[in-house]
């Protein structure tokens, strides 16, 4: 279903982008699946694999005959073909019967969602594309794959919506298991049994989804929980999302561990949590259609480092999709790891994270993630957004 | 540990090869993983990501700095360098220190395992060596990658015969609950409560894992379990196997549902599965270091065809490892789709399936799908074969 929704939507951007034809190539793609495969069929497929999409509408896919009928149950293309000896015969066939101009593929040196064809497989290619002398027309489907990706259906929303509705779910029930003692560890089995009692799987690698940093000098970010024991006057965050029949949340929330007699933060801990919200909410009215992310990712960057605040050494957010990390465009900085996606339009219907952070000298991280959907008058909310600190009250 | 072991044995490799360097270049490993990472970090990786491990012994790991700890923390690099902004300049740092005349990375035409390597990150790691002048020093790292999967180390062959205690185990209990009656799906869903209730993984994609297929004209290998009824008179045969830390296990069983009154199988049935017994034996005697795979493919392909069966269209075996379809040597046909695989001489230590099958008119499938590890005097039994065809008495 989700399947020929994506296949549908795929016809029209390629028209709009003036492609006529968009070749997904792979193999074995349980070893190193290409991202754009999720879109086009409903699991792995096994020897070299062709799925063929172009502007005029019509649809085939070539693959190993033990994967033709897992393909057609699809019902997303015209044409299924199951070969036993090699691709190369039937693949000729399709491309001389479409004799397209301009042919995309999955490679890009900027956006790995849409670099999903690995380099022994684009030689091969070549070399079948040079005997039908259509070598000189490939091109890089980086642009028809950030559409597809990053334009939401109804139907992939309504799945984010619930991934973000399992992991508020199960950010109320840890609320309840916080208390000082207890170690990173231990909170991150905690969520970690949650996740499995709600039948879905971590939106990332298991070692660090749940992430749990607690007090000043942690370990830092995409590093495992530790035996760190929570303590009074700490912040506590965790980075924690869950993925929903193929789809990902990626949500952060802070907690500070209030001291004995303590009914409220200190100021310099308010003042650190203040400043996040404030830097989320100045990009999130930023998020427009034709903006760019740097100036997003600006907004909120100066929002900080004008509070007297180190800036984060980080993007300010980036796509969810079926990836906690998903999309081209990106809300960062002109660093050299963001490439170009700094610089790419947004659209309506991208959903983006916001998630500044920075330190409290003595206390640990503030650091707040939202989930994002860009309308024409500014973000929306999918999540629902940490605006207040969260307590931890004292052990005993 | 694991890490540190193949770390170790790679260096090895590369100076039996000649080759001055190994390069894994990857990024957002949880979207596109190289195969090989598993080989050289714990989990995923995020931004551009260098591994470099040099045939003079050192070591190199170039992460985002988010990254760094984690790969610190293996303790399988000299240097782990974390960036914030950008890899380019810590790479080539590196590269100068080291002016490597032979470089190896990770594409190849003809084996996926040792083509991680995107066309993108490709075009990028040329520009990179541009710049100091080596790009004309690379080359594929197939035959470094091939020898660092299938040679398989002491701790790597423990996994493994777990994972076949675990599938047989399975296997023994999935016996008791066949019955006519059941459907494909029922027995695939028992299946998959006992992998859970174990603790592992499927080894590969959990809607063809187990494959389950009974009686004539069934759906096909790599097809779903369906709702068709297992029947007094089918053969039924399962594919199957279980990932245990890391490594799989990938086995087929045959059985025969005895009709009223019937207390063995027909003749038809029993001399074709004495013909997949026989086939199996054959292969596994000719299974020697440097014989070709071609060759143990073609001893049991003959022994089906002289026996008037029409030849399995797949490969007779390929290896087991991290994945279940694993490595680059394969003992199968020289069919274009296995390129150059056939060819590969075998080497001691390799693991791999013995899967010959073949069609008994009017009853289904017989086939049998044992793991055996090559040993200088023919392969040695690291599942227990089948050898025997199994019963599923009666209904009432």
């Amino acid at each position: 279903m989700l399947i020929r929704e994506k296949v549908e939507q795929a016809k029209g951007i390629l028209r709009e982008l003036g492609v006529d034809c968009w070749i997904t190539f792979v193999r074995e793609s349980g070893l190193c699946g290409d991202p754009s495969l999720a879109f086009l069929a409903g699991g792995d497929v096994t020897w070299h694999s062709a799925f063929i999409i172009s502007s005029s509408g019509r649809t085939w896919a070539i693959v190993g005959e033990y994967d033709r009928r897992s393909v057609e149950d699809l019902g997303a293309y015209d044409r299924v073909i199951g070969y036993v000896e090699g691709i190369q015969k039937p693949f000729l066939e399709c491309l001389k019967e479409l004799d397209p101009a301009r042919i995309a593929v999955n490679f890009s040196r900027d956006s790995e969602i849409a670099d999903g064809l690995t380099h022994g497989m684009y030689l091969t290619l070549v070399d079948f594309l040079s005997r039908a002398g259509m070598e000189g027309r490939l091109e890089s489907a980086e642009k028809v794959i950030s559409a597809l990706r990053q334009r939401k259906t109804a139907a992939e929303l309504e799945r984010m919506k619930e991934a973000v509705r399992i992991t508020e779910d199960i950010y109320g029930q840890v609320a309840g298991f916080l208390r000082p003692g207890r170690t990173e560890a231990e909170i991150a089995a905690f969520m970690t049994r949650k996740v499995k009692e709600a039948g879905v799987a971590a939106a990332w690698d298991e070692s660090t989804c749940p992430a749990v940093f607690t007090g000043p000098q942690h370990a830092g970010a995409h590093y495992s929980p530790t035996d760190r024991r929570v303590e009074p006057g700490h912040l506590l965050n965790m980075d924690f999302g869950v993925r929903y029949e193929g789809y990902c949340s990626d949500l952060q929330r802070t907690f500070y561990v209030l001291r004995p007699g303590e009914t409220r933060a200190p100021d310099a801990v308010q003042r650190g949590f203040d400043t996040i919200v404030e830097a989320i909410e100045r990009a999130r009215r930023k998020l427009r259609p034709g903006v760019q992310g740097i100036e997003v990712d600006r907004a909120a960057r100066e929002c900080i480092t004008s509070a007297g605040y180190e800036e984060f050494p980080h993007a300010l957010g980036h796509q969810v999709g079926r990836f906690a990390h998903d999309g081209t465009a990106l809300l960062g900085p002109a660093w050299e790891k963001y490439a170009s996606k700094p610089f790419q339009p947004l659209e309506e219907g991208m959903v983006f994270t916001l998630e500044p952070r920075l330190p409290v000298e003595g206390h640990g991280t503030a650091t707040v993630e939202n989930m994002v959907v860009v309308r024409p008058d500014g973000g929306e909310n999918l999540s629902t957004p940490q605006e207040e600190l969260l307590y931890v009250r004292g052990g005993e």
